[in-house]
């Protein structure tokens, strides 16, 4: 338990991804998101842009239909949690960083010092977000919120069997649309370089 | 919304009255929790012991029966919230301060500028503190625990139709067992003093 990590879990538009970004920048640590599933893809041989889809869908039950590929046994989804699993172990190992999604915090759990953040923010704060950075769709922004966060809290808790966005699974949970995207990194990266242990981690 | 106000939920022994206490005196404005019930006490002319305890039961349902005096209509807890209601709005009134417990969060939502803080440890720690505090009873301390965290969580869901410590209730929410009760003051009193509008709410 050498390295200390950072995890984010966050709720779609609500600038998680941003945070860790503007986390690792600051402390000069590596931020693992997209860097990650492109790992994945090189591991697995699967598509990027499916594994990203994966990432999103729990097994069993009407979300997984389009990846199962037979009714019992392991599926595509549990092969890619798999993978998923051993490589943040191995990147948890290399040195700190920081960890968008992918319960992180849930399969870091036993093997790493994490500093577990979760990130929301309101309904209209996200959905005037994902216009601006994803662009306008079809569905409306609303819909499309819904339907990410019903897909990350059931992948979440069939992998994990926690209840996503309980207060309770994490060490800080800070609201994103109400503190200010800057705010969340300031006070991130102060619990960060304020730990006693975790001084000698940054690189 | 001219006064900035924090309140703060807690769970049971994770010490977040010592915490609004101590961001209290750090920002040198009032907190009000047992200075709170002894206000209730005196505008109901109900035992202030008795309130202490009718804070934490919900009507409806068993947890209720004691404190009902007949079937249908308003029961004491409910005749106790309206004076709670209206006492913390005119204390929120009065000027900033900080709230411990008693749905202080979703009574003023309307007519407040509230930092709304949660403050949780895990079982262990909990149970190590309450002992500390509180000294031994016949129960143990992770039944005492137990406990208390379903009333307040029945008390809260009952009047507030709100889900007790789900982050996205939260501005912010802290692990006191593993940040540590200096840190999370520290945090509160920083978001606090860096609110743009809240500078001049300050005593």
């Amino acid at each position: 338990m050498k390295n200390r990590i950072i995890t984010i879990s966050r709720e779609f538009g609500s600038g998680g991804r941003t945070i860790g970004k503007q986390v690792a920048g600051t402390l000069g640590i590596p931020c693992y998101d997209s860097e990650l599933l492109q790992k994945i893809a090189e591991k697995s041989g699967f598509h990027q842009a499916y594994i990203k889809e994966a990432g999103e869908y729990a097994p069993g039950g009407f979300l997984s239909s389009a990846f199962s590929h037979c009714g019992t046994g392991p599926n595509n989804a549990d092969y890619l949690w798999q993978i998923q699993y051993q490589l943040i172990t191995e990147l948890a190992e290399k040195g700190p960083c920081v960890i968008v999604g992918r319960c992180a915090d849930y399969i870091l759990r036993d093997t790493a010092r994490c500093l577990r953040v979760f990130i929301h923010a309101d309904m209209a704060f996200r959905a005037e977000r994902i216009v601006k950075v994803y662009g306008e769709r079809e569905e409306s922004p609303q819909q499309r919120l819904k339907d990410k966060d019903k897909r990350r809290a059931a992948y979440h808790r069939f992998y994990t069997d926690m209840k996503w966005g309980h207060a309770q699974n994490y060490d800080i949970t800070l609201n994103s649309g109400t503190l200010g995207i800057d705010t969340c990194v300031e006070l991130i990266c102060r619990l960060y370089q304020n730990d006693p242990q975790g001084a000698d981690d940054l690189a």
